[in-house]
């Protein structure tokens, strides 16, 4: 399964301008074969949670949508995408999955939200990865600062996630995120981890790229740097097998201790 | 706190050997200026869990613990060691701490058990990081494969440990334990890991070096190679708690959640 991911620059509230950025990736990623395109954390509408507060029309929502459905259907592609979901006074950090045939198959709220900003606006989730049957992998969606904490990633493997799908929106000086923890979970938890980043500047903040795809032996399959790129990757369940087959940690982690640690 | 860390290779059975290994790393890192040595795993009798179950004689335990005692003592240097501890037919692997006095601060038995020879030789034990107050630190005590489970360094760090001493006795080929999972634990859990490993060939089996020490930002502050060495680190509690400052991990998780995901 060839999985693309879209690292770029989002323009705040500039619908139009991203949908054509995705729409421009989709295009580009189904043409090199590949089955699913990973876009960054609230790219759609851009990172910035107190203008988007403020400023995004909750109306414009079931258009967005609607629109990366058209453009997975046109390209035959699945694309995971990031927007607010908004309920009344409530407003999430939501990713979506959409099936090359533009069907949505199953969306997942953020748990872990990073900062001042994020918690002034939004409220968190409290399920584990959402999990999606797809070209025969089951592929597992958190978001962001959820892929930071161990035990997010750990939920997501124990339901059998083969292929954990990030979007994220992490800022310059945390690249440890990408370079250390990204690999660390995919090796621990014995699954791939795809974790696409925006680049450049929104509404002040200074994002970092370097999105990543890690294996299940924690080496990086595909690195971005600071530049808009498209980059690709290959899973490979046989090589799951084997990783997990070479040092089962799933299976030697001791479930009926941890709970009495306090954990 | 100065922490110096030997990495050397251990003479399988051959104590008096072993212990000259660690009185000689015991005195140079004394002369530098360390406050801790830590030793890897198994290294007072070697890493040879057969030979040791059909060779080695339980008597001869108590006389080791006493030369290390006497070795900390006589360079006024706290160790870390690790010794099988034997009670009837139940053979363990364990690690101590003994002080600058030669007093024994406390011990710890190891969780996780890797591989087939160590589960038919030894049974595992089943309580959290040890966790021994020296020199205003709150020290933490695992062994080895423990340290490649999220789980058992968030036990640790809940418990309030500050610096992991973790000996241990990694294979050649497993290169991304020190690499990728030490430093990922370090920054995840918000604490120092140091990580001591044996180098050459012990009873046929291929010892990788690579002992670290990462700090809780996740950055690597001093690695081995593949030679004998002795490694010094800078153990900085103010560091410490800029690390906690800027990205509270160990508040930020969502210890609500995690039961009900089934952790």
């Amino acid at each position: 399964m060839l999985l693309a991911l879209l690292q770029a620059q989002a323009h705040v509230l500039d619908g139009a301008a991203n949908l054509a950025t995705i729409e421009d990736a989709a295009a580009r990623a189904a043409s090199a074969g590949a089955d699913v395109l990973l876009t960054p954390e609230l790219f759609t509408v851009g990172y910035a949670p107190r203008r988007l507060r403020s400023e995004l029309d909750p109306a414009s929502l079931p258009g967005l949508h609607e629109n990366v459905a058209r453009i997975a259907a046109r390209h035959s592609i699945a694309i995971v995408y990031s927007l607010p979901d908004v309920q009344g006074a409530s407003w999430k950090i939501t990713s979506t999955f959409v099936d090359d045939a533009g069907i949505v198959r199953g969306s997942y709220v953020k748990v872990h939200l990073f900062g001042d900003g994020e918690k002034e606006v939004f409220s968190p989730g409290d399920r584990p990865a959402t999990i999606i049957d797809y070209q025969g992998l089951k592929m597992g969606m958190i978001i962001c600062f959820d892929v930071e904490f161990p035990e997010a990633v750990r939920a997501a493997a124990l339901q059998g996630a083969q292929l954990l799908l990030v979007p994220t929106a992490l800022g310059r000086g945390y690249e440890s995120v990408s370079t250390t923890l990204v690999p660390a979970r995919a090796l621990e938890s014995q699954l791939y981890v795809a974790y696409a980043n925006h680049v450049g500047v929104e509404d002040g903040f200074a994002l970092g790229g370097g999105s990543v795809v890690a294996d299940p032996f924690g080496q990086i399959l595909a690195v971005g740097g600071r530049d808009e790129q498209l980059l690709f990757a290959e899973v490979d369940p046989q090589a799951l097998e084997k990783a997990r087959a070479e040092i089962p940690y799933l299976t030697e982690r001791r479930a009926d201790l941890y709970r009495g640690w306090g954990l």
